[in-house]
């Protein structure tokens, strides 16, 4: 068996994450058992989640065990088989985890999903047509219910969700503005990705500056917004939402590190009468056949270009991984590890 | 025609409300046209939501108008008619604002309701089987969806919304737990109005230990809020919230003052995967008709027992309104007129 380089999780963080929290380790793969399959990694999904998954939080999802292997999603290619579900050479999406192969059940329903990389490449599974993409069309039109002719608002316009929440907010006919920070993801969310406009957050000092900017571009308010990052952005879209606007609460990205970040004005939420709706993709499985169908045709037709960061080698994940918690990365950040 | 003592909102407040912001002046009731009817109001109806109205705020519904007579629910009785669908005599509820009688047009949808005093005491239409009593219902009933076993917390346990939240409550077979001002209240919350704990938030400096104290009453956590207050009480239960639970922001009235007050650990929302939802009763309603019948069941049954604080005269209304935005009553305020 071919030995597997891995990551795990070593420490927690105990303000912000680094570096030091993993530990790289060379393990052997095991022999398969009856109804397994070795899957061989082409790359590895870096998500905001993870960060969460460091914590040892009460009421979220299980924490990530210490000494374990990082969580992560993968595509790869089936290497060896003792299922009868998959052929070697298989293209396959899972939740390989942060190393070169991974031992999967494949009887367990869910574990291991066949791809056809004939329209889609193989990474976008991790993305566009993937996790991110299901957790922007979940947000969209199960808690916005954004319809023709609504504004809609999504932060990190540029990212792995950001981008597939405007290709599909434009398939409905809706008007897409998003916050990003600099003017290179802001020029590209508008000429590439087809937002109506998208607001440098980093060129305002408070969330009053950026409300009034975001204001510009939504002259008719904000019917449903995406929040991806949480703190000023959430404050200054709040104060924009329309009577009875839905709010999807998908990442709060600059609370992840302990200090709690405060909403500043929560009684907007009674006096515009919103919805505000906290959701993880993971747990709205009856909703993933229906946007991986729609996502794979928006790609499959050029209607939705995603753009990829892309780490090289295993040992790259923890630096890339910090990197996106930060911002620096420009669409899907993904590690390439053949 | 009588003359028509009035109080109109005379100025706003630019901090916390005063007794100076409102005017008391005398008119005359001008004479009725056809279709009108003249109502001499027995009772006024106190709540926080006026209180909103006083600022001219965007996004909420429509401020208060300057030197108009203040709005406020009120019951009494047809002194004159000139509509068919009242005779002289018929007890009514209706919205006719801070004064000793109006002129209503009973053509207007909505505008009057003619209510049986044989069971309920005709005050009580302004607030166990009015509108705080369908307010406390829109929350536990089509917000939280509160079924059997499911615990259920209220702020402002001993107020007019609080005490008909408890009673739809335990008729639905949940634990309810209150919080509320003062030894006295939490007291009657328990021994009179039905509350399985009452948690005085006078007695805990910060939210951490209100939160403590609150936690200790709800062994299985928190599926439902029902928020009348919003700050330290929001932040103390937020915590206590389990996967999926719901929140139904009625009020804020630690915010009203103009001095926002944050929500410190929004990221809750997302972690328990809440759903938040601002409303205001008045815009549902087709709710009214179900929720007044099963209120007034409960209260001809003595199953809720409501509670009035009364002042006398409509002069006394301003000190009884700023008293009632400081906890100072207890249970429903009201204002007798005759």
């Amino acid at each position: 068996m071919p030995s597997n380089q891995q990551i795990l999780l070593d420490n927690r963080p105990t303000g912000e994450a680094l570096v030091s929290n993993f530990k790289m380790v060379t393990a052997d793969t095991p022999a398969l058992k009856d109804g397994q399959v070795l899957v061989r990694h082409h790359f590895l999904s870096l998500d905001p989640y993870m960060r969460g998954r460091m914590n040892d939080a009460k009421g979220y999802t299980a924490p990530q065990a210490l000494g374990q292997v990082m969580i992560g999603g993968t595509v790869g290619e089936v290497v060896e088989s003792r299922s009868p579900k998959f052929a070697v050479g298989d293209t396959v999406v899972g939740m390989g985890g942060w190393q070169q192969f991974s031992v999967v059940d494949a009887e367990q329903l869910g574990a291991l999903r066949k791809v056809d990389t004939t329209h889609v490449p193989l990474s976008h599974y991790l993305g566009a047509v993937g996790m991110p993409g299901v957790t922007a069309y979940y947000g969209l039109v199960k808690i916005i219910e954004a319809k023709a002719g609504q504004t809609v608002v999504v932060s990190a316009a540029t990212g792995a969700v950001g981008s597939a929440f405007v290709a599909l907010a434009k398939a409905r006919g809706c008007r897409a503005v998003g916050t990003a920070g600099g003017p290179d993801k802001c020029k590209y969310a508008v000429d590439e990705l087809g937002f109506d406009a998208c607001v440098d957050y980093k060129t305002h000092q408070d969330a009053g500056s950026l409300s009034k900017a975001i204001k510009g571009h939504c002259p008719d308010g904000v019917d449903g917004y995406f929040e991806n990052v949480g703190g000023m952005v959430l404050d200054a879209v709040l104060p924009l939402m329309n009577a009875f606007g839905r709010i999807a609460m998908c990442g709060m990205i600059a609370g992840y590190d302990g200090k709690p970040v405060p909403m500043s004005y929560p009684a907007l939420i009674l006096m515009s009468r919103l919805r505000v709706q906290g959701f993880i993709v993971s747990e709205q499985m009856d909703v993933w056949p229906e946007a991986l169908k729609e996502l794979g045709m928006l790609v499959a037709t050029g209607k939705l270009k995603p753009r990829e960061t892309v780490a090289h080698g295993l040992q790259a994940a923890p630096e890339a991984f910090l990197g996106l918690l930060k911002g620096k990365n420009f669409g899907k950040q993904i590690v390439k590890l053949i």
